[in-house]
């Protein structure tokens, strides 16, 4: 069986399975979750050791101990998917939902309801807490899915899904409602990007060069999840003492993630005061600031010189872009040229600029005299998260549940034909 | 300027004009649907004159008389757009609405807020009705338009766009909210398709075809809109009488659009009585069916026998697809190998086959006892519609002003960081 045929086969047992997970009741696929946690934790010697043999092909191949770690498996990691899993199970089904629903002038009811999606491909990187914190929340919300992961993680991976497939069945719902997608090649993940039809949407979670190939390579839908170049704003008419806080927050607290900021700018009026204690306050950190020429001259001899490249620069670590910006407006169309569309914030007491920020900033999350971290579905209070989406079609910010089903019109009537 | 390089700057300049739509008051957009209804009536001569010149051109084509007809412009279909517009002005504003909103335990102020998608593409077919439809509905909900509409129809659509946009600028929105998408080539659709960044979502409006080739093509996100391949399912339990009357309105009212029957599927219980009526009803209709075995056999000497092609085409003409099955859950199945995810009947007295259809059958709008004609925006009570969406990202089934905005997240605190 060469690639296309095997990814369309898994695709196809995906959709049948599909067909039973949509109509499962709630308890069903409650008793799943915990059925699936009981099982990797019994699998949880078997996962251990694949994993130690992917952790040791990594090193050999020269992996930075970084992504080893992020890779790497142990007895606390396990348990935190089975919680997932469990805790999954204890959020409300959206399965159902009435969205809307009214009685129209000739008698017809009308119901709009969630149902599922059907098949979700998840494409993601050298993470395998991903495969089963994915595969809980597709099958609560009544999804099969298809995971593709990181290569460099196929033994976890095979050893997760293995476990996850055996606590489901234990329920009569299908093992292949979770299934790695097969095939080591790119090709096979062009087969899946491919499977319009078959696959519902797929979801990329990882780096902007992963995402950004889904997006220009796929036929299936796609939700974008995750890049962020997020802007912190210091207005002229900002508490200082809060928008030190706010900035050291947003940038030092978890620098790694999508969430966190990567430009600083600063008003005029404030920038004399603000940009030392900025500087001061970045430097203790251990931040390297980019500044323009101004930020320079206002900053001290510690301001590398930023270039044209920084704006756009989702650092992801402790580095930071900084300008002074003339006004409001100025930050705002800064933020138009260069922002991703995540989360911009703007740190001021005044009113009318709060209210023109968030009327002129088009992003996910627009945020006011707070961090930027706090867009995360679960500081949303969503009890879970499947990515964080940047664009604007069907979910932009934090993805809970009612995020991965879409919805069907109910029509009820009693002989009615249209006049 | 090459057709790239015009259709790019087109795409800027309605980015532009987006940032000022998005903030306009529902006052200022209700102006300004007025003055293009205004504007439109007054330029009825110069839009009938051009509107000649596209008729003769395609007439002196071989165009069939059919598409002329569509093609063709009088003083009542100018002022039915005119009216159009003003209708819409009397639409409730989708932007701004709050979809939910909560205070996080932490003091954090949670909004969830409707904002326009910024700008949005139509690709459509020789309906000129279109060009006033698609800008008036766009506008309402802040977005910026790029239009391209088939090149027969260039004079006439060119000739509204000036219409509307010397009425938008009498209210101080920019005329740029709706332009033509420059260029006749199939090369300047591509560059509207590659658009990604510039253009938010493009929506194509017309056959199959055009359809298939938007969605393989576009990098940018589509809404896949109108094919509809809808099912009637007569069960054992039908009452027969209805069930007559319902196909022959599903069928025979409208044949041409997306929401009329294409297969009729009749249980074997109820087939020996219900094929020969339905024979007789349909021929009266001048209806062709094009049965299977057992429906030719019931049906006598007049049913065409079907193909394999039959049971996937959208006839979108007075034909019809019909067959005998065994049971419900092979009508499901049918549907499920054949349907279009567009409109699906089933005409039952049985509580529990109308339960099992609904929760079956995915589709965008699932009918029980009543014709599929009424998937439809207005008959929805939306009080307009862009198109039905059979896709299952964002928008599912009839999109009215709603379906056409995204939304923001609104943070608001008071000095909040992430511990």
């Amino acid at each position: 069986m060469n690639d296309e045929t095997a990814v369309l086969d898994a695709a196809r047992r995906a959709r049948v399975a599909a067909t039973d997970l949509a109509v499962a009741s709630r308890a069903t696929k409650d008793a799943a979750l915990q059925a699936m946690a009981d099982a990797l934790l019994a699998a949880a010697p078997a996962v251990l050791e694949a994993n130690a043999g992917d952790c040791e092909r990594a090193a050999a191949n020269g992996t930075p101990e970084a992504m080893i770690d992020r890779l790497r498996l142990d007895d606390g990691r396990i348990a935190a998917m089975a919680q997932g899993l469990r805790d999954v199970a204890g959020l409300p089904d959206p399965v159902g939902e009435v969205v809307r629903g009214s009685t129209l002038p000739n008698g017809l009811e009308l119901r709009q309801v969630r149902v599922p999606f059907g098949v979700v491909g998840i494409i993601y990187e050298a993470r395998p807490n991903v495969t089963a914190d994915a595969t809980g929340l597709a099958l609560k919300s009544g999804n099969a899915v298809l995971l593709r992961g990181s290569s460099s993680a196929k033994a976890s991976n095979t050893a997760i899904v293995g476990a996850l497939r055996d606590g489901i069945v234990t329920t009569g719902l299908p093992a292949d409602a979770v299934q790695l997608v097969p095939g080591d090649t790119h090709e096979a993940v062009k087969h899946l990007m491919r499977a319009r039809g078959l696959v519902d949407v797929l979801i990329p979670r990882g780096g902007a060069a992963l995402i950004k190939s889904v997006v220009e390579e796929s036929t299936v839908p796609v939700i974008e999840t995750g890049v962020g170049n997020c802007h912190v704003y210091v207005d002229a008419d900002a508490d200082l003492d809060a928008a030190e806080k706010i900035l050291i927050n947003a940038k030092v607290q978890r620098p790694s993630v999508c969430n966190a900021a990567e430009t600083l700018l600063v008003h005029a009026d404030v920038a004399a005061e603000f940009v030392p204690r900025a500087m001061a306050a970045l430097g203790a950190a251990g931040v390297t600031v980019h500044g323009d020429a101004e930020f320079a001259r206002l900053g001290g001899s510690a301001v590398v010189a930023a270039n044209d490249d920084d704006w756009d620069t989702e650092y992801l670590s402790l580095d930071i872009a900084a300008a002074v910006v003339p006004s409001l407006e100025d930050a705002i169309t800064h933020i138009r040229a260069h922002g991703s569309g995540h989360t911009e914030a703007i740190l001021t007491r005044s009113q009318a600029a709060a209210r023109r920020f968030v009327a002129a900033v088009d992003a996910a999350a627009v945020v006011v005299n707070a961090s930027t971290r706090f867009t995360d579905g679960g500081e949303f209070g969503f009890g879970a998260e499947i990515g964080i989406s940047t664009q604007k079609l069907h979910a932009r910010g934090p993805m809970g549940l009612p995020e991965l089903t879409s919805t069907k019109y109910v029509v009820t009537g009693d002989g009615h034909v249209r006049p």
